[in-house]
């Protein structure tokens, strides 16, 4: 009863905030640009001639009206509103084959949306490894007019992580569907707001191979650097835009106070760096209170895969100090990379605030979803409950409120992995999955468990971690475990203060519990974050209360079957 | 008079040969494809996995059905079918704004034509700078059954030119559209049906500094080899997809006797060798009676631009030598790349076969367009009578039919250019030009003559060579000029015996007169066929009889505002 108390007065909430909130025109042309994230002359995709795209500032309740301009030569392209829910605009959500059909080139879409609920965000492409080019910027939505945040400070800034490889992402596209798959490999940079040092080190004094960087400060890939005042409080948004990164972000010589996780404010904790994987934002607090004629180093290292990418680098400056001297000592040392204990006892710290909201009680579906990597005819495929997603040409959110029944696979995937005992310690002993694009139908209002399950993949001893990121919805999250989960593990589901996030990780040979209510018509992914996984099929898709939807724009239906249902009427 | 009896000849010809004609079925998947077309491995667009694509080989008054699957991650896609008219089927021309809306990642579209006369013809990707990407193959259409050619041979062979960079055409269109704009450069290889070396040569031995090609045969650059029979004649078909160069083409030791330019009879004549220039094709004869115990240069060279690609290079093969010997002499030495002389001399020698097509005797109308390169707000611009071509986001076809006025600038670009006494021979004294996309609307029937008027570059002394080639017609080629034309040059245009094309070439500084008939309702590309000029707006559009046309396919409707009008109706 209290659950539905809470929300209900969330909606309340959100109704008053949106008739408060004001409406923010944005015209964006999204065009190919060359540019040197890390100095190494690339192409990206800019926004309005920027990169990484021109960061949205808004207050919870207002309307985000960007009219988004295709200008590349020959390629759709789509933005999806990272941790924004969309509720009653799901055609808004910028997921290609999903809420909308892409935008063509010369053409422009609006996505308008309410952003409901304050909190650090980001916005990336959503179509083919887009966002491996460089299709990302901050979203970030301040406390409504005459709220105030839990927690003081006395600045701020915005940080999106990022890597960057040297191969054109089309080309990355290629190489996974290659028979057999060539790996894009480890990135060849960190970047930092759009910035890195590809063949040359801010550190090199603390390295015998490393060369100094010769920056003059106007280069494109000189670093972000955080000109602070001494003896302040600062609020730090982080956000991780990575394709294929985990990271670990520290501030040497000083604390961090995590305060907030994905736009939901988390019982505050103190660590000497965090763990962040793609998909994640935080926000932490840190205070100027070391050494005052001293710069500090911020430092961006890998996690979780055996790093061949230098640190991601750039400097705290106290104002008392010149910028351009660098730190004494050397970067931070991040935790060993294969390190999962550390990586797990971070995550276990982050739980829900006081009167955050709770989860229901009790679950009215469990969706349990094994995640592997297989092989299809020879092609490397990621597959859930043995099927590896092949997303379609018709967006499901059209497809279903027009009962296009061969627009997608009418079957529902299985609920549950077979053969139940099956072994996640070993490599898949089915060397070929099979690929599909059925979704999952979800009760309106039902309240939905997800266990993800990880396994070995096809390499002996490995079982690599996976973000999982949900469109639409925040979800609880109940627990994290190790090998397989059984129905006994629902006894140390964490029903208490589990924090709300839009993005999960699973860890090797683990599995992790989430918890959401079905409310939000639409049709949703949910998928691991890490673009080439993604890519080769690594992703689901929710729908819910399509049918109670209003009419959906018809920009967002010109392609496939919907556009020859609507142009035939 | 005579004119007229004819043109009623060739309906009643085509009609009874399409009715005679076999109908096709193709199934095409287009996608990238990890290739090495000169020995450093690329990208390229290639077709149910090959590259070039598949060669399409049929008989006058068959119907071409090709359905056409894109699996391009992103990226829209159209096939442009060169030098077939699609009378009846203009939705079927495959150039992306003009005659069809791209076709989306994972959908497909039925290209359905018939191929009414008999010629050398080849199909290319007419979408951005796709072309250039390697999306191209042969379309060849053999005389209709029970027809015999004009000349008698023994045997044949196929070639398809094209010339080759290591940087993705998705970067070219990036750095051309920079400003500054970045040039491209010279190709780093010349292709034969797909095939080049880039850092060896095949004709190492005749040159100090060449590096020996180490090829076993199966390589995808190991060159395409023509094994021929002693004392026989073959007809070779040769078509050039070049994005850039002009050629020269040439086999050691052998005569070249040209019967056909563009799927049209020619007069006979013999020469050592020929220029060929982007979009165009040739029919030649040659005769293998040189010495047996040999084989031969088959050659390929750069002409009109200094030339910094190695020649492309493969051998005519006698069967009584064994294949892997090299010749014993060196290449052929090309004409000198800036030898106008010569390459107007071969362009004279092009003249109608007996009994050929002839023009009617006088113009309608009469549209002369001036070539200048220009800037546009620091951008580099190639323009028509002081207008870039910026092609609209819905394609003109269906924008004409459904009167979208909105769709396109309903103003016509000029009939002539402004000044008159514009100086042909200096750099244009006007900086900027302005881009547009308005519309030449023929009155159906008329017969149009189109001036091609050069002009000096942005680049002192400066004036290029354009193949200009125009879609869904042939046209006379009433002669070539040198400096500005006059009206006083009609006098000389030659009646008698133009050849028919569908691509000409102006020379620097000269003139090209055209005349085609307008009595094919369509939209109708007529543009340089130098892919990165092209893609900086060197092209006109034609229109005619679009209202008699019949309903067009919503297949080809599904962007821009044609979709946005047929799914509001």
């Amino acid at each position: 009863m209290g659950v539905l108390v809470d929300v209900v007065l969330i909606l309340v909430y959100i109704i008053y905030t949106a008739k408060a909130g004001e409406v923010q025109h944005l015209k964006w042309e999204v065009e190919y640009k060359r540019w040197s994230p890390d100095g190494k002359e690339s192409v990206v995709i800019a926004i309005n001639g920027e990169f990484p795209g021109p960061t949205i500032r808004a207050r919870a309740g207002d309307t985000i009206n960007v009219e988004l301009i295709n200008k590349l030569p020959t390629e759709g392209v789509v933005i999806h509103w990272h941790g924004i829910t969309q509720r009653g605009t799901p055609w808004a959500d910028g997921t290609a084959s999903i809420s909308q059909c892409p935008i063509n080139p010369g053409e422009s879409f609006v996505y308008r949306f309410n952003v409901d609920k304050a909190g650090t965000f980001f916005y990336h492409g959503h179509y083919g490894m887009q966002r491996s080019s460089g299709l990302y910027g901050m979203l970030i939505v301040d406390v409504a007019d005459g709220e105030t945040e839990k927690f003081k400070y006395d600045g701020e800034f915005d940080l999106l992580l990022s890597d960057w490889w040297h191969r054109a992402s089309r080309d990355q596209e290629v190489d996974l569907s290659s028979k057999p798959m060539q790996w894009i490999g480890e990135p060849q940079s960190l970047l930092i707001n759009g910035r890195g040092q590809f063949n040359c080190s801010l550190a090199a004094s603390f390295s015998k191979s490393a060369v100094p960087c010769d920056l003059k400060g106007g280069e494109q890939y000189a670093p972000y650097i955080l000109h602070a005042l001494t003896r302040k409080t600062y609020r730090l948004r982080i956000a991780s835009s990575t394709a294929l990164a985990s990271l670990n972000f520290a501030i040497g010589n000083h604390k961090l106070t995590v305060v907030e996780a994905d736009g939901n404010y988390v019982e505050p904790f103190t660590v000497d760096n965090i763990d962040i994987y793609s998909g994640e934002s935080y926000s932490v607090l840190f205070t100027t209170d070391q050494y005052y004629h001293r710069n500090y180093w911020i430092s961006v290292s890998v996690r979780g895969r055996e790093p061949q990418t230098p640190q991601g680098l750039t400097i705290l400056n106290y104002h008392t100090e010149s910028a351009s001297r660098l730190p004494v000592s050397p970067p931070p040392v991040p935790p060993r990379w294969d390190d999962d204990h550390y990586s797990k006892a971070f995550s276990n710290k982050i739980l829900a605030a006081a009167r955050s909201p709770m989860p229901p009680p009790a679950h009215d579906r469990r969706i349990v979803l094994l995640n592997t990597q297989n092989t299809m005819d020879g092609f490397t495929k990621w597959s859930i409950n043995n099927i590896s997603l092949a997303l379609p040409s018709t967006p499901y959110l059209g497809a279903i409120k027009y009962n296009l029944a061969d627009a997608y696979d009418q079957t529902s995937p299985p609920d549950h992995y077979t053969p139940a005992d099956y072994d996640i310690r070993v490599r898949p002993p089915n060397p070929n999955t099979t690929s599909g694009n059925g979704i999952y139908v979800l009760s309106f209002g039902s309240t939905v468990d997800v266990i993800l399950q990880n396994a070995n993949t096809n390499t002996f001893n490995v079982s690599e971690i996976h973000p999982w990121h949900l469109h639409g919805h925040d979800f609880w999250v109940l627990g994290y475990g190790e090998g397989k989960f059984t129905d006994k593990d629902e006894a140390g589901f964490n029903l208490k203060n589990p924090p709300l996030r839009n993005t999960a990780v699973i860890f090797p040979y683990g599995w992790t519990a989430l918890r959401f209510v079905a409310d939000n018509p639409g049709a949703w992914a949910f998928h691991c974050h890490i673009e080439p996984h993604l890519h080769l099929g690594m992703g689901v898709v929710f729908a819910e209360g399509v049918h109670r939807l209003g009419a959906i724009p018809n920009e967002a239906l010109a392609c496939g079957l919907t556009a020859k249902y609507l142009m035939n009427k």
